[in-house]
């Protein structure tokens, strides 16, 4: 794989089945990324190791998912002045509630892009990195412009689906 | 004013006491922009027409502050495949909850990178832009390492006067 | 089918299900009605086209139903003045709050008519739009009329049972 | 007067301000209309008495405003098949997240079309029963179209004060 | 059965695997109670002759159970002076958050003596029931210390179990 | 004043003008009642001491006024079989949702009936409580009759007032 | 066993499974505890008459275990000037929030150290446990220095699979 | 000032008001302690060398208090296995709901004893450290037993004076 891109981190390993949905729209897209499990509390030094070398190897984007207290996008954050998307984890007890707002809620001065709870925010962390990419890459934004269309082309198939099975009755 | 790179659009002018905190940033940093009144509910069409032109002119980041039912990020992000970052407007009933949800929540495909709720929040609105311009201009780049250079001064200067009032008593 | 009277929109294919409760309703009482799938973010161009022709073509009521950041009932009630009802779809994450605020708490100008989460609320978007048409149908007035003399029966068949069962104890 | 074509109904008259909102929607469009200080739970006899007589004299839309345990549009409903439409009343305690559930989350059967929270809300509800009415009278649904076509304009001229104001920065 | 001296009204026959637990607390105190379905909504006059008759035949409390839009008890309350007993039915969308805010969030001027949500608060309804009529009678006052002692027996016995539990490890 | 038949206990005495309210109506129906500052965690052998006193000396219901994690109704009714009225005081931080969840979400077997938020809520504790005593004394039922009758009259004035602004108009 | 330096306390056994889990931290450490099932509403005295006992033989640190209404940290609290620290646990009904504000939300001068809701928390709860502890224990620093290495070599573990894993893509 | 024993950390200096509550109570019980403003987002860097400084320099007890996405509690129990105890601020959008959930829902490892939002968490935080700190300083014990002596008799104190308004009546 060339030099990646677009670093995603995640704050424990259980997390990887939401993050996947990231992975797989950049992978879709031909983006180079690395994946990681870094904990802003269980391998702080770790973390902020990585960010550091991550952005000297030419990281543009980081993703961050966590859940729960979900300090680790605002950590990535802090030691970045690069791009830093927040996906929220769906939790049992507050369902994302507090991943969600642990997250979103960042004080002025060090943003991170908060994405909707769970897989459906991490697709968008996904696109969301490939739409700050394409300002610089024709090929992406080409891609990127495709996908719309291939996604108003699925929604007119589901359409026509439901007008047809309607028109039957 | 150069071509704007910044296209700032809020659903009411009384969103704009919070959009100026967004405005104040992109203006320190040097960085073209422009300002409209554009509702989702009550002037849609000349909100897609608007995006469609702005687009054209070279604006590279769209960025979106409403309140209550907040479709103003949504209908921007459906009309573009640049980013769109948002900025959920504080409501005096439900105090922004309302504005946040109907922003970051939004469905897998046409991703809103959300922010804070209020002021806090537009303020990183305008440095996450800054964030993506930066990843093609050295220039801004070095900005923002001062900016964060300089808000660490501040950060330390807060911390010096609250020492010394303790070291007093 | 006669000339749909009630237009009913679902921003996703996963939304049928909630919304079969309102076609059910809409079908008992012989309106005539269409369903679409158009979504406000992945189609925006076909949903407002669509809102344009269906009002040309005779619809009295639209039904929006839609679930997270629930922009679709406000779109459409951008773009005509003819009643509009949304029914927030219940969410895996937020259980539909976030549906139900995103709807509900439109600006003034613009009204969207917001139904209880789910199902229930559903089946309700039905008997209102029905409601609505009613008001300049009297066999509609009157077939409301026998839906709830049948309810209060059927309620009343429950009480009896649930009576039954106690005195036996 | 003429004969009332909507009733709005409060629980207290503590809600005049707020239901205020509609009331001035309802004489700009110059609908006939009464309104009412009858509680779900202090009168209701009186209430249900009123519904039946307001029916009887041709009232085709109600309007419902209380706060807290918000059961007024409820129990209108309950007594009607006219179309009940719900303003929730901010409250100092939940902001209004009360009534609003009070009066939205009603069970299938009996619905309650539910606006927003305060006086946003009322404006909706004064110009959501015009929606209805202007169903079967034209004179109505062209002002509608004046209305939407005003509101356009004040955004328009509030959209250009902004970009005045930026321009000579 | 003796007169009833408690009346449980439920909105709808599914809140009735939640009332059961209060039948069964009044059952095992011996208090004659009779169980209706009736609802606030959807058999609204058939609800207020109940009450009427009920208070007029010897019922000194009132327990209602209903959920989401929980109109019911408050409806009671407003047409008897008698003491109403509100149980929050637990939803399938807010979790019965809905029904807790509509039934707690009462006016002042017509009480409803609230409980938990679901099966612990209508175990509770039957307890508080049997508390209100202990007042006025010796034995069931005195079957109310011996419920107390069987319970904190039953906790003493849970108690040794889990210290022995943890003795043996 | 004759023995007290309510016992009001509130955990701080900030929550006396909140409390208010309840002995205001005690007051208007002569009923001879005491008010005492004892709190859960600061005065915990104090409240246990009185709750038994207080039973001891005819008691007949206790009202527990208090905010926050509001424990003091929950203690009081470990200690007494009496029925035990809950107030939630509003608090600044969370508007006493905190204060209403404490105190509403008892465990089955030991209930609180929990009243509204506020002084309405503390209101009708003291409404409440009338209720229950009224259950064996045909004067106070009476006068509940009354103020049910004074009430109905005051709605009535404000309804007439409100009618006969909008005739003026 | 050693005398125990931590009590365990929790409202019914079915908090257990919760509790568990911090009774394994305890064991792994070596740390004497014991574990009692004492309810703040149903064996208040025995709750009160253990923590007098538990404190006089040498108990240094208390958890409280308790869902819903849970008061029992509070209580605990109300008797001990030890550290007390507060498990929050899952309920059915609001997955812990009600819970977690009964225990969070004490009154100044009383304070319960409260941790995460559910099994995360008790986790945790053992765990300071430990930390207050090992400031008087040079030994169990030391275990709770090799803890935190093993938990960053575990995280590294993990870190390394998912890398291997997407490296093989 | 002797080595201090509790490090407080606040975010910003905004956050001064609310810390202020726990200084004054280590100050009232002769508890040697510094106070810095180290801002996990703004100073990470600074934060880490300052935890580290202090653990070695014989700071026993760290204090964070934070708004918002309020990662302050987690970074610094990151980095320390000296207990960690935390203050949520209250904030103007979200009440501090944001700050409690961003602190106390920490995941299993790495633990953060949440006290309450706002000066009543941050008088509790300082008292908490003195639990702490008095289980092997047994002149702070006494102390922390005489502190409750004397909140008991303000309690007394203020229920006297209760008392005497109302017998007064």
């Amino acid at each position: 794989m060339a030099n990646p891109l677009v670093a995603l981190v995640m704050g424990s390993d259980s997390d990887l089945p939401t993050v996947r949905e990231a992975t797989n729209v950049l992978r879709t897209f031909g983006v180079p990324f690395e994946v990681r499990v870094l904990s802003a509390h269980r391998s702080p030094d770790e973390l902020v190791a990585f960010i550091k070398k991550a952005e000297q190897q030419g990281v543009r984007v980081f993703i961050a998912a966590a859940g729960g207290a979900a300090h680790l996008g605002g950590v990535v954050a802090a030691h970045t002045t690069k791009p830093v998307i927040g996906i929220p984890i769906q939790t049992s007890s507050l369902n994302g509630l507090d991943s969600l707002l642990s997250m979103v809620q960042m004080p002025g001065g060090v943003p991170v892009a908060t994405m909707a709870i769970g897989v459906g925010g991490a697709r968008n962390a996904g696109l969301f990195a490939i739409e700050i990419l394409a300002l610089s890459d024709t090929s992406l934004a080409e891609k990127l412009h495709r996908q719309r269309a291939e996604q108003l082309e699925h929604v007119k198939q589901k359409d026509q689906k439901v007008q047809a099975e309607f028109a039957k009755q």
